[in-house]
């Protein structure tokens, strides 16, 4: 008995994961962790409009969730001035990734990253057999002229980019990426993660026009409106494009009280105004404790501050580790010399203390290591 | 401008739906069904654990949920005597036929089912280039000979069959699909959507080897356990065939109070027995109202039952007609000739008392037209 007869392409791919959740980790040193760092998530939590929206609905469950999203889309649209045939709701930006590489990605085709940028959209593209060109880091910005240029080389027909960036924190003014747009290549699409960009400076949000058949756009509720756990993201293009999204997505796929929730965090501004107050206050004190401790921060426009350990990427991993031994969940990043940082997601005041306790002891365990 | 290049097979797929959501009808028709009984739904709901779970952990949807799903994969295991090695969760049925699909099936691979079978696992084999072949219903009921005898002849990869079947209500004994396994050509995988199996009576429900590298096993918490918009299903199978979902999936996918929703779901035995007898009621409910019409149901195994409305499927199309125009949302087979029914899904004394005022008109209104 032979077995299942796989694709080749699936033949081809490693059975992996983008990330190690948290969940893994605490299985495998026998412990929660005390302060939940790692994973940018929004420890501040969403809206209580949006939890009061998903306890409601806990009971409807029973009904699956409108295909459509067709509620969500309006307001999304209306937030954002253009129609509804201009979005599409998914599975959090990481189920649009998805459906975009099915979409554009076949084996073979060329996309173009940064070394070190978001590795669940390489996960997607070297799943549809994709070839990954990787440009590095321009300082400690992604380059939009390296990156375009980069695509135009090498007859891309993907290009990512994350405003502002992560693991880095960095950022770039909206209208600069959008004046770099001369330079994308024809047929070339810019996938454009702007994940973070509620906790951003205003005039970072990139100013496209909503038919701008050269750049999709990424949004999430995972990250400024603490909703990571309930799966919604959605994506703003071309209409053409926001229907070629109904080739392959699971129409069914999303879940009813995360709709709902979604809708009501959206509404509440006065909690997205709080949340947003509270991470600018967050990155001051990781700021501090680093400065404490003798390193210096990166300037952040995300709800995480990636901290510069001083020396190679074994020593940033060594105080990584370290910290996560005491029960600090953070992570750093992938490629060098990016990885001479970790990146400490905002916390709450106990979160940030317990991270202020350790960071000391971690310093002095990758000095001594 | 030439936008976005897309795949040659993304290209020539169709922007669709493999069923248009209730929603959608109640905009088009301007006014919400009285009745919600077109989906198969568990109207009598989730384990009141299940929401109490849900409501809890409302508050906690900031973080995303565990990747591996870990608890829910050892209480399943448990539950079905297996290892959580055997088990994977997904976003449903669904999303699960749609990662097989992409692990199995390439552009001109072939694939087998049922004519008018679930269409969502059409979609999922075409959105990757399969090439179905479709075999007759025997009577009422899919027929596993004829299916395996197809995949022999065409080669099959996969070949799907649902017991108990949708939608016509109709089921084989388990051991039967077991003993007809030897027939199943080597290399080709037989997808069994188990999707009802709960409400079917003991021995439905396939005695298959945890290990057997014939068959995946599809559950969902979607229908007996009442959590159709919470989006989790799962898949039994051989550890290879199971690790390889990992190649794929969206791991950051599920919602983590659908996570936690499930296990306290699959924990109350007591739920589910209730289930299962307000569902054997319905069934009997819905016999009778189809009687005091003139109609012979036939015998179900789900939670649902066809009613033969006595002619062609011109006339059970003007019989649906009528019952969504008057507010009872039910659906129906779409091939011939079991597409002479209507299926109506098990509803609350309420549902199917609305059900019941209508079909009178709705007959009168087929037999006028």
């Amino acid at each position: 008995m032979t077995g299942p007869r796989y694709t080749p392409l699936a033949q081809s791919l490693p059975a992996t994961v983008p990330f190690v959740g948290p969940e893994t980790q605490e299985r495998q040193r026998g412990a929660p962790f005390e302060a939940r760092l790692g994973a940018n998530e929004n420890v501040f939590g969403p809206s209580p409009r949006a939890v009061e929206a998903m306890r409601q609905t806990a009971e409807d469950i029973w009904m699956y969730g409108d295909p459509e999203n067709y509620h969500l889309r309006q307001a999304l649209a209306d937030h954002h001035g253009v129609t509804p045939e201009n979005i599409v709701v998914g599975e959090g930006i990481d189920g649009l990734l998805g459906y975009l590489a099915r979409l554009i990605v076949g084996p073979g085709d060329t996309v173009v990253t940064s070394d070190g940028a978001y590795p669940t959209f390489n996960y997607h593209v070297e799943g549809y057999g994709g070839v990954l060109h990787k440009v590095p880091y321009s300082g400690d910005h992604e380059d939009p002229s390296a990156l375009f240029a980069k695509a135009a080389e090498v007859d891309a027909k993907l290009v990512y980019m994350a405003n502002p960036d992560n693991p880095m924190g960095s950022w770039h003014r909206g209208a600069d990426i959008v004046a770099a747009l001369g330079n994308l290549p024809d047929g070339c699409l810019l996938v454009l993660d702007e994940a973070y960009v509620e906790c951003a400076p205003d005039g970072t949000a990139a100013p496209v026009a909503a038919d701008d058949l050269r750049v999709i756009r990424m949004r999430t509720f995972s990250k400024v409106y603490g909703m990571a756990g309930a799966r919604v993201g959605y994506a703003i293009a071309a209409p053409g494009l926001i229907e070629a999204f109904n080739k392959v997505r699971n129409h069914f796929g999303m879940n009813r009280s995360a709709q709902a929730g979604a809708l009501a965090a959206l509404q509440d501004e006065d909690w997205l105004s709080l949340v947003q107050e509270r991470i600018s206050e967050a990155r001051d004190r990781i700021t501090e404790i680093a400065r404490d401790n003798g390193l210096e921060t990166l300037p952040s426009a995300a709800n995480f501050v990636a901290i510069d350990c001083g020396r190679d990427g074994a020593f940033a991993k060594a105080v990584l580790d370290s910290l996560v031994a005491q029960g600090i969940f953070v992570r750093m990043p992938f490629a060098a010399p990016q990885n001479r940082c970790i990146r400490v997601s905002c916390g709450t005041g106990p979160d940030l203390d317990a991270f202020a306790a350790a960071l000391p002891k971690a310093m002095e365990a990758a000095r001594s290591a």
